[in-house]
């Protein structure tokens, strides 16, 4: 066994919030079972919160208070720094650039500063041979980034996708369930703490696009690339699409997806889809995250639990801690640097499929006349339609279901719908996934 | 980078069926990928299998044969050995046993073998060092072990239950669909290759069992116990069972599950059991397996892929040698020898909650009567009771649903129904799964 593989492993939290008040509440909660499992006793050394006096339930006398998260980079009773503080900039940033470069490996649940700032990390880490690991990044109750990396490792993944973010599914499941207007449910998930007091990141779909993001380098061996995505939030559902899509037997959940086409050209967008009831996927509801990978010789592989809270995400940073004390080496996204690839992306235009498509317009005769034209000239052809809520003089929505076509012949044809006349919101359309 | 991190990994591989051959088949389709992964190269060195000349599709023009696998454990030319002969004796397990005794890595799907010699191979690997890896022995498209073992390492782990085999599930699905008898549809799966030609451990539950134990070991630290475990087959349902379990809104899976009683007793059993539909394991169907993971600070984590076959089993077993490659190095069971834990375990009369009970009586009045006192004297009370397909002078069957009871009390209820003049088969009783 090598030297650094026994003894004592130091460990400096960065931020005791949910999540890093979390790791020492497990590092103290389950010490017996860390220290049988992996031979060695993890202990917190140093930590950094803004708060000195906040009650956290957890055993924090012998612990080094520091007042910059940055000095844990720097102190020699640190191996290992949980940066548990957030946010795609500094301090964060700096905190794991500076632990990096000082050779100290570094745990990580922040999807967004590796969103963006992945490329430089992973080359960093590899240069200092500091690791760095990411497991609570995405759907902490999920080990999907280790199934990826390892657990299917034999395989050339062809597509991965699912729900991973727990606060648009929560909603979208009640919306569905009690009818209730997306605004009042998400203030209402606000009040129990499942929504943040500013929810664009979730329901905007940002945040299940930095996670995609991470997967999809792990899986495609593309450096992450945030700013390339396709990203659609869940702002402009209503309980009738969701009523709506239940005809058509499926359920509509916001998917991040990423597929490897047949050009070479990785596929990633994040959207609120159409999914079929036959699929696992529609059947993942309230918080929980659920994730499809699909390896060339395994099949596919499907994966649910709690994507966020204390527990999960806390879990799978102790999971990485122990990883890193039994000495398990990885380049941070699966690939030397040298072997990752650029990648032309390809977004919602390139997508192939089914789309459900909901016009609002003004009922009176001869709308579908105005429509049918323009979806004919775009080439896309239609399915099924429903029509609904009709009362003299308000508007109606139309539902429309297509036969396959792409995102780009969509938009276009959108484009012209939202222009007619009789068309009095933009319309919203929305792809079947493809399970 | 250690020295045996580096270069070559020489690999041999005993036994060239569905497994051995789709290993083979793995690392070479996908050896740039597996390069590029591990920073080494994985050859195949030398093989041994029965038939020469057999055509498999794959390229073994610059491998050495031998004549027999026992060989393997010595040759200088082989880092590690693939055991892919099966069966839980030899040549096997002396495969195993002198590849280990040489320091040599062993990767096998044997779950026969290591359910039986789990503790004296485990405790030899750790003497010399010699790792032995065996993702593939459980749900070969389901990276469980790894998960268990690495990805919710700090939790304590409370309860694992799932569908662990792909032939029972095949028959039990079809057999709800097609309302087909046990019999016929067992033939037809053996046609379609989905069953053994001796089916007697997929359909009575042992192949689960073998399985269920590896992962208990995982859990819980004790050494993997076959004998002790209750093990109940499929062979005794009806089409008949299967619907009327849906009209208690359930269907029936073989379920080997294994929990952690408040005593400190691990309890683990195989049996059929009513799943509820609101759970994901309602709806794993065909040769599909799914297990549910509960640890204390992950909450619930649940997993679906393929179960066996020789893309899932061989992925599995090349991520073990891509594992072996990188250096992740792990006791067998997750602790050392001397962590592990003699533990009593419990089996099913230690199981609480409701059964169904399904008595094909002779079709009289009073049945009931002769019936319900010995459930009331055993303490059980009845939540619900269908009987159906009456027909004069017919046998009928009544079945019974359980209120909270014991696998104890149903038990001895069973002998005393059983002895009943009005009772024409052996009572057959399922639990109905806490989910």
């Amino acid at each position: 066994m090598k030297a650094e593989l026994s003894g004592l492993l130091r460990i400096g939290v960065a931020g005791l919030g949910t999540v890093g008040g979390g790791v020492c509440k497990i590092l103290e909660h389950n010490a017996a079972l860390i220290e049988c499992r992996t031979g060695r006793q993890l202990v917190v050394t140093a930590v950094s919160a803004r708060d000195k006096t906040k009650k956290r339930g957890i055993d924090l006398s012998s612990v080094t208070w520091v007042d910059s998260p940055l000095e844990l980079a720097g102190r020699d009773d640190v191996d290992v720094v949980v940066e548990a503080i957030g946010g795609d900039g500094d301090p964060a940033l700096s905190l794991v650039r500076e632990s990096l470069k000082n050779g100290k490996a570094v745990v990580t649940a922040n999807k967004a500063l590796l969103a963006r700032h992945g490329e430089k990390l992973a080359k960093l880490s590899y240069e200092t041979g500091a690791q760095l690991y990411y497991e609570s990044s995405v759907a902490g109750g999920i080990p999907i980034i280790k199934m990826i990396r390892e657990g299917l490792a034999a395989n050339r993944i062809s597509g991965l996708y699912g729900i991973m973010n727990g606060t648009c599914n929560y909603i979208l499941t009640r919306m569905e369930r009690t009818g209730e207007a997306f605004g009042d449910v998400l203030k209402d998930a606000q009040k129990l703490g499942y929504a943040e007091a500013d929810p664009a990141l979730d329901i905007g779909g940002g945040d299940s696009g930095h996670k995609l993001v991470l997967l999809s380098s792990l899986a495609f061996g593309c450096w992450p690339d945030f700013e390339s995505l396709s990203v659609d939030g869940i702002e402009r559902l209503s309980a009738d699409d969701l009523a709506m899509a239940s005809e058509f037997g499926a359920r509509i959940k916001l998917i991040a997806q990423a597929r490897m086409l047949e050009d070479g050209h990785v596929l990633q967008m994040v959207s609120p889809c159409l999914v079929p009831r036959s699929s696992p996927l529609a059947h993942v509801d309230d918080v929980l995250n659920g994730i499809f990978v699909q390896g060339d010789f395994v099949g596919p592989s499907f994966v649910e639990g709690r994507g966020a809270g204390e527990g999960p995400t806390a879990s799978a940073m102790v999971a990485d801690l122990m990883d890193y004390a039994c000495g398990v080496r990885h380049p941070v996204f699966g690939l030397k640097p040298d072997d990752m690839r650029t990648t032309d992306f390809a977004g919602r235009d390139d997508w192939a499929g089914a789309f459900y498509l909901r016009l609002v317009v003004r009922d009176q005769a001869g709308v579908l006349a105005d429509v049918s034209p323009v979806l004919r000239d775009c080439g896309i052809s239609i399915e099924s339609l429903i029509q609904r809520g009709r009362s003299e003089g308000q508007p109606v929505a139309i539902v429309i279901m297509t036969h396959e076509t792409t995102g780009k012949a969509m938009r276009e044809a959108c484009e012209k719908i939202g222009k007619l006349p009789v068309v009095l919101e933009t319309p919203l359309t929305m792809p079947v996934l493809k399970i």
